[in-house]
């Protein structure tokens, strides 16, 4: 059988991570975690596939992509998540799982971050761990894969 | 006279029907859907431009254009009808007329369906009516190129 | 095979047309809006029945009574749209599709236009394209005729 | 030149005066207030039509009606003051001045009398002076008629 | 000592009971739930009246005739439970006591259905029970008469 | 028995009259109004206080003063009339009624002039009727006098 | 058969009735109401189990007893109707029906007191009767068991 | 060094895993879980508490144990995690980090799940996984203890 | 006469006072507090019952105890002076004046800080003084049990 | 060393204790509970003054004087407790610490009542004691003053 | 041609600049402002009235005063920026533009600073560039007098 | 010293200046603005990068190029103003101050343009003077470049 297939999207800004408000989003660069991220899909016998956009656009097409190929998505839409009902509808046209991530806890931000087009459209959400988190999705699509 | 020209304007995730949860959007693919809608421009004498994208900024470009060369545009924007003022801004800045159009009821689903961006820029609004929509919206558009 | 039979049934205010605020509503007054269906609806194989009442009672013994005999309802229900549970009620109960038709674009007026009763118990909704409106309405209940 | 007319509508209820909750409404009946009023219209030589109906279609009947032979509208339209849209756009239709009468003060009642969809369509407003508010209307007619 | 005499008031849509969404409603028709009544009103000595109407002027005007001739009300409101103010005023006008009552229970539904008019002017509310709750409320009368 | 006196105040901005915004608030000065009102009072019999500030503090010194030497108050409170408090709190101190007036139909304008700290805390309303609705008012003042 | 057994939960402040603002929860004490319904109980042939607590968590531990032993559950959750998810859940779990009840009528008190956390897990709900709501509750649960 | 010491609590109607709504919450019973957990504590070198309760009291009770002996607190809180501001209060005055878990994706349920007043005193969060979310939380919990 | 007793009553939390958030709740232990309570009661000839829970059903119970034999209650109901409508009843059963305390201005704080069950039902409120608060409220007790 | 000051504001309409509504403000006169007041702060050693306004722009002012020469400010700022941002950026400009007083439980009555902005920018809260809150204000200011 | 007149306001608490919360505010005074302002005054060409008041009511006549001797008006209204209809209307009633000035980011504070009855009544907003904002203010009032 | 950097930045829309809806945004086209800034930076010794774009992706893409090259950056997000999230994460990011600028006064317009996410991620704001806005905008860049 071949190697499952998982999508990490990350959405707008997160190429600035490590620079960014270290104080809420940590010290690792995206390059960093997508290292630490290789290294544990390979552990877990997962192919992986990680990107970064900060186009909403593009996030759909990616997710849109995820569908065709992948056997979960793990993704991080930092500001799309609460204004993009297009990124929600893209997710709930998907046939295989998804899972939210977030850095930061985003329900003990501003209010604005509270409500989530994402959430209603995944099967299960990770979010204020920070790097370690996406370590944490990966760990759980694994196990998603194990039950399908 | 020239023949006059009407753009169809589809937003994110319009490329998936048919396989997209077809129990609200239906079976028919996008590209059955053109094809229906050159069919009936013919009839009706009018010059058909029928574009998707899943990108925003795009489908504003978009709606710019039409704005140069078409006599009325439709527009499905599908998920950027609920959350773009950009868009909104695009369509108030028209000089003819537009018509927004939706497959599905959008006023029988989730609440956040049920406020549009678009609808305060438009001269109508059709919508429940699946792919028929599309014949309905060209031939309200081609009353309302003879009433010009 | 019979005839197959449409009601459009029009709400309070709507024998007012011609007259009130025709830069809203159009000049067409109902009898000539009449006159249009009564032809379009003989095109297409329609019977037709067109009425109009101020009550709210009688609107909805004539949904009941549509119920009955008709294949598609039309209703523009004016200004019970936005206050009537009684008429979403009695849309509910109907097994037939109903229409939903607005003369004007009441997405783009007042907020209290905004929302509307009717919407979440019909199948379609057509709004904005003034008496036009009518005809577009016909040839969409002719279009579920064919399909039921 | 002949008598300008007036006419007096009252709403659901109001043929109840006198004997509902009279520390709000007060003693006086339907049948005496109309008494004063017919009294006072003389005086001021106006024509006075003086009606009750329980039934919303019906109030919006008779304010057609008075677009038709009235020069002057005042109307206490009571419990459908804070519901009907309906109402409303048979007011805004007029194109006779309209006056929204009511016998308490409905401002410092229950918050769901604080609205009024009459207030929006009428030229002026008078509340709170019971029986004598009828009075005061009908001056404030005569003024209007004066000046039109 | 004379028979008390008890009303039962139904409202709109109610008259496609058994029929309309029986999921909600249950099976039986109104005929069959008035025969139950009238059997149950006999056996607690009650003269019961029974009626409906999709009219809101007319079920104002029946409130006001059982404030003449009754001992207590019972009234579904159906559709204009959510939306009457002037059938909240009617029943506040009331000088006898009052039971409100649905079939559905309806603060598990609709948003829309969970604010009742009705609630504020009433003794007390039965509802969810379906046809039963047209006994209870009828066994509630009694025991308020026993009571006055 | 001495002559009953009637104060009339104005609030902020009623200075401007004739000038402001005449298409809202027509075209005589507050001179002219003082005029007006001096007369009417003179005829029937009533004893006029007529006062301008833009000055919150003096309006609700005034408000006291009037309870010590006045039967009835009318006040234009003008802008204050929807942010004040204070004031609301010097009308309900009053132990004589006093008449809310205002020259435009606050209800049919912006929304934060729909609400009234004022309106909670007099007998009566007066608004929408221009300058005529001081004479209106001091008509409504006598009535009360006479009642009391 | 053996004897269908029903549970009557009373939540918190319902063991100081008779005392506590009788105005509003009439003189009966709980003690006064349990007799009643002891017998009412024998009468209808049902083993009644009846019980109060201040405590939220025993009102839950009790709901999923309920769900053991009985055929039916009364509640009349007090204060804990308007917050507890907590206990909304316990109802939702159960799998036998539950009746809502409460003395007064509480669509007429305070705003806060309008939302039932309990309604929406219920089957039906009965209210503002006093102390014979239990015996209304009674006859009900003996219908909901003959049904069954 | 000695084992590091994890806690979790598990609140309201857990008890009843496995039998409650199974098409939300799953078929684990709680003592499965519980299972599941300590073998994978005993895996990650963690000493582990487990409980569960339905009272608020003891939940705020056992968190603030947690502060006196573990390392890092794993919460479930079920239905008080949307109401409950003491919970809250307690979990803000620990020392320790704390993660919150749900069986379900709370996001994706009622409107009044969507609310936590548990998210705004944790590090993490962790929903939508089922029991697997609770392996989830002991892995965070580790990596949490290893950066401390 | 008998020394009259004052209930004072501690809810969730703040058993940790001295060690949670000092910046917020001050330094002294409630033991601390307690001390300084007992002698100021003595000081002022009172009997002082002191005494802390996290349990929302004991609070109510004590608020029940206390009114059967203290003459005021002084309550810090902490997180559930923000949720309990239980406790709101408990207060307003009472027949003795209850006194509203919290260490910090909550009214300075989070919005969900600012609503409180509480009071609605106390004659009087104290709250940011920290620990010199409880003094305060003696000497208001003190207040109310002489005027009584 | 000399003797602290501490200032008393009192607001609009606090000039008309005693006579404005006594079942809500009590029966002392401002003059009265000046004398008290006086009276209490000789013996606490301090020095006070004590003054009222209706005027907002004076009760700013007055706040920066005190600024200048008191050690604690308490104030009563009646209406504009509710509106006054204004008043809300004085007290937040203060280097002294501040004492919100009002004579009546403020949430206990009307809504509009229940927002303070005098509330975020003061230390400490005292309300519902009626003129006992001006003794028990001054002794918490000369907590504050023996703490600084 | 004579110097055109240009009249700054400002409102409440700005006569503390500079000892006022000089983190929000900027340590300049408003004495240093004043003579900034002039020199730049002289350099357009400027004649400039500069004042502040702690009075709604004052700066209600200053802004009449202005439109009948000024070019334009800069109004730095602080507090009263978002409270005052009073001052909205005045400015509304100026026949020359406005310009609306704040220190502070007026949209990056708490919410209750986010509104502004000065804005809808105004040419132009410039806020967040303390007391350069002043500047910036003058060579925008200068530009809009050179294009008038 | 190298010369300083500023960049414009112009989002959707703002291609179509000096066409669309004139009244509201005047009639200089983007060239013109663009020639207007570029002599103005000239003036001030500042190096311009003016550029426009309808993508969202895009504008956030160069706010982070800013971020990298540019001392300060001016943005006139149009219709992104209003709803995103993204964009005020990647100016949150920016380690130079921002402007916010727009031609109209958006404060004066339809609701949904009164929320700005960029004003809460920069140092101040600029609104309402039309093409003039970008001189002052380069103006306050010039100073708080020299400030810094």
């Amino acid at each position: 059988m071949s190697t499952p297939e998982v999508h990490i999207l990350n959405g707008p800004n997160l190429n600035l991570l490590g620079t960014r408000e270290p104080e809420i989003y940590g010290a690792d660069t995206l390059a960093d975690i997508e290292q630490m991220c290789l290294a544990a899909a390979d552990d877990l016998g997962l192919a992986l596939l990680f990107r970064q956009t900060n186009s909403e656009g593009m996030l759909i097409d990616w997710v849109q992509e995820a569908g065709k190929s992948a056997e979960v998505l793990i993704i991080n839409a930092a500001g799309y998540t609460h204004t993009s009902v297009a990124l929600h509808d893209a997710l709930k046209a998907l046939q295989i799982p998804a899972i939210e991530l977030h850095l930061s806890n985003i329900h003990a931000r501003e209010p604005f971050r509270r409500h989530s087009y994402v959430s209603a459209a995944v099967a299960g959400i990770i979010c204020g761990f920070g790097a370690d988190g996406y370590l944490l999705a990966l760990d759980a699509a694994s196990r998603l894969i194990e039950k399908a």
